[in-house]
Formats: C-alpha cells, sequence, structure tokens
C-alpha cells in the first residue's frame, strides 16, 4: 500500500506530534509518513520536533495575511504542493476557514479532550474543558478523535475512548490522564485512515475490520 | 441503621421498580423498604408488581386535578404521609413542578438512559435518546443517575456508566444494552442514598466510603 502524506499542524509544544513520529517510527503506522509540519508561532516547539526528525516544517506567519481566509489559503496551498493525504491538528490554535474544511473535507482529524457532544464547541478548549467538566460533576470524560466539518467540535466521529472523572481531580490531574488517551487515540485514528479503513457516511464513520483493531 | 422509607413513581411496566425490589430482597439494599408506588397510570404494570410484593400502591388520577401543581401537591401530600425519605422516579412520564421539586430536593432521583450532558433534556426520553445517540455517530453513550432539580436531566449527578456504541447498533439493540447498565446503577445508587453515603454539594454530588463500593 502506497504511503499516505500527513501533514501535521501545530501552534504549540507538539506533544500530539511526537505520538504520531513515535508511531511511525514503531511500526505502528506503515503506511503513512509526515510530509510536513505548519506552524502559526514561529516559537512552536513543534517545529523543533520536526526539525530534529529531519522533517520538512513551515512557520507561516499569520501576521502577513490580511484575513482567516488568505492565511487559510496559504496553508492549502502547501499542503497540495505536497500532495496532502491527510491534515493532523495537534494542538493547532487557529479556527479553519470554511473553505479550507470543504478543501480537505474528510482529509482533516481533530482530536478533542472530552466525550462529544459534551463540553465541546466555541470556548472549549485545554484546561477549560476539564474545568467545565469537573464544574458540572459529571462521573465520566474522555477524548474524541473527530473528522473536522464547517462546526466546531461537530464533524463525524471517529474514535471516543472514557476516563472516569475522580471525586478528588483537579484541572491538572484530570488533563493528565486524559492526555494519556489522546496520546492512544491519534495514532489509531491515523492508522486506520492510512490503512483506508476509514468511510464517511452522513455523520458516522465506518471502520472496516472493526474486529481487528 | 434505621431503614430509608422509598417511594417509588412510575407510569409504565416498571422494570426499575422489580429491579429496586429484587435488591431488597436479595439483601444488597439493607437498610431501605419501599413504603409505597404511586402511578398516574391505571394500567401501569407497575402497581400489579407492588400489589404482588405486598407493597401499598396507588392510582392518583391526574384528571381530577384542573393543574399540574395540583397534582404534584396531591402526590407530595401522600409522599410526607408515610414520611418519605427518597423518592425513586422509575419511568414516572410526568414532569415534576418546580414547588414538588423545591419540596423534596436532595430526596428524588431519577435514571437517564445516556451519558448525561449529551442526549437529554427535553424531548429524549425514551427510544429517542438511542435514536439521537445513533444519528450523532458517537461511539460511547450510557446511563446516568441523578438527583432531579428544576430544570429537565439537569440535576447533580450521582452515578455514571459506559456503554460501548456498535457500528450495527439499533434503537433497540442499543437501548438493551443501556437497559441492563441502567438495572445496575439504580440499586447501587439507591443502596448509597439509604446507606446516607450520598452528599450534594452545589453541582456535585460526594460519595463517603467510595473505596468500598
Amino acid at each position: 500500500m502506497k504511503k499516505k502524506k500527513i501533514a501535521v499542524l501545530a501552534s504549540g509544544r507538539g506533544s500530539n506530534l511526537q505520538v504520531i513520529m513515535d508511531a511511525i517510527d514503531a511500526g505502528y503506522i506503515e503506511t503513512g509518513e509526515i510530509r510536513v509540519v505548519i506552524s502559526d508561532n514561529r516559537d512552536a516547539f513543534a517545529l523543533e520536533r520536526a526539525r530534529r526528525n529531519g522533517i520538512e516544517h513551515l512557520w507561516i506567519d499569520p501576521s502577513v495575511y490580511d484575513t482567516r481566509r488568505e492565511y487559510d489559503h496559504a496553508v492549502a496551498g502547501e499542503l497540495e504542493k505536497r500532495q496532502t493525504d491527510l491534515v493532523v491538528l495537534a494542538g493547532f490554535m487557529r479556527i479553519l476557514s470554511p473553505d479550507f474544511v470543504r478543501r480537505f473535507y474528510g482529509r482533516i482529524i481533530n482530536i478533542h479532550p472530552s466525550l462529544i457532544p459534551s463540553f465541546c464547541g466555541e470556548g472549549y478548549y485545554g484546561g477549560r474543558v476539564h474545568r467545565a467538566v469537573l464544574d458540572y460533576g459529571v462521573r465520566v470524560s474522555g477524548a474524541t478523535v473527530h473528522f473536522v466539518d464547517e462546526g466546531t467540535d461537530t464533524g463525524p466521529i471517529i474514535l471516543q475512548q472514557v476516563v472516569e472523572v475522580k471525586q478528588d481531580d483537579t484541572v491538572e490531574s484530570l488533563a493528565e490522564r486524559v492526555l494519556e488517551v489522546e496520546h492512544r487515540l491519534l495514532p489509531e485514528a491515523v492508522k486506520l485512515f492510512c490503512q483506508d479503513r476509514l468511510r464517511i457516511e452522513g455523520r458516522k464513520v465506518y471502520i472496516s475490520g472493526d474486529g481487528a483493531r
């Protein structure tokens, strides 16, 4: 099987990028390779991680572009030049324009640190998600990997896994356990995509050969 | 420990009532007894179950009362006459008035067939919950036992348990697996209440001696 070309978009330290690089190095993802890492933030450690692994990395400066749409157009151009099969949002702190999403629909995946549709949407990111989970008093939370559509955290769900919320959890302790799950789910979703095992039908994602997971 | 007096409100076949009766008979709930079963539906099989188990049962006819508030007032009167400690909603198909909820706040529990706050609130009951779960395409659902407040399915959460959603699930197959979980969670919540192990603080429910669960 021909290897899928993966682009990773990241704004921060890039721990999810690292997890994907590790999964490829370990042979867990056999049919994918990271072609490029793109960041909107010059100081993103994700860029440094790419450099250390000999992966092409681009800082595309948002201040050069007048609108989000123009910025996204520039990013899309770089992705298409490299014949990108899969775009992974790994802590990319910019909301993608509808044009961008339509252009790559079914090829962009994101991970969210809750059980969508709970505690997601506008304003729910990072520690705010876990704060809301704790304030609500739910007993379970988790992580969700999904295809990106034009809404915020509303796209078809690929994988979800549950994390128990403990009575004495803090934002930090809960975030830590959810992050462990994120680091398991994201490589799994990338692997499934790279094996051509994901099929979107309306809002649903069917996984073929699911027994083999 | 003095036994808690439990009232069960049910409109239908009363499978959750049966589960509580069984848990008491089996000695799983040692510090509670069902004092009365009340239904708004003369033909509710829940009333027949109560009769067979020698439990007092009342059909209180809603058509006799002009408003929901007056009906609830009548029900509340019967509950207080019997010094009810805990009101369990077991498939009770009427929304309780704010007056009723305030009068018994912290002493009314309900079970909902999803992971609140997903797939709950107005219009989400019975098979509609599972239909919405399947249409959304989530990978996990479950059941939630909570204290009842003035909102719909918004009260403090006592217990939640997860059920995996399978790719080939139908409303019926999912409902069946969630029901199994409901039948485990509800007696557990009743047991914890009857052992005085639940404490509400704002939106959160703390379970004392949680290690012993």
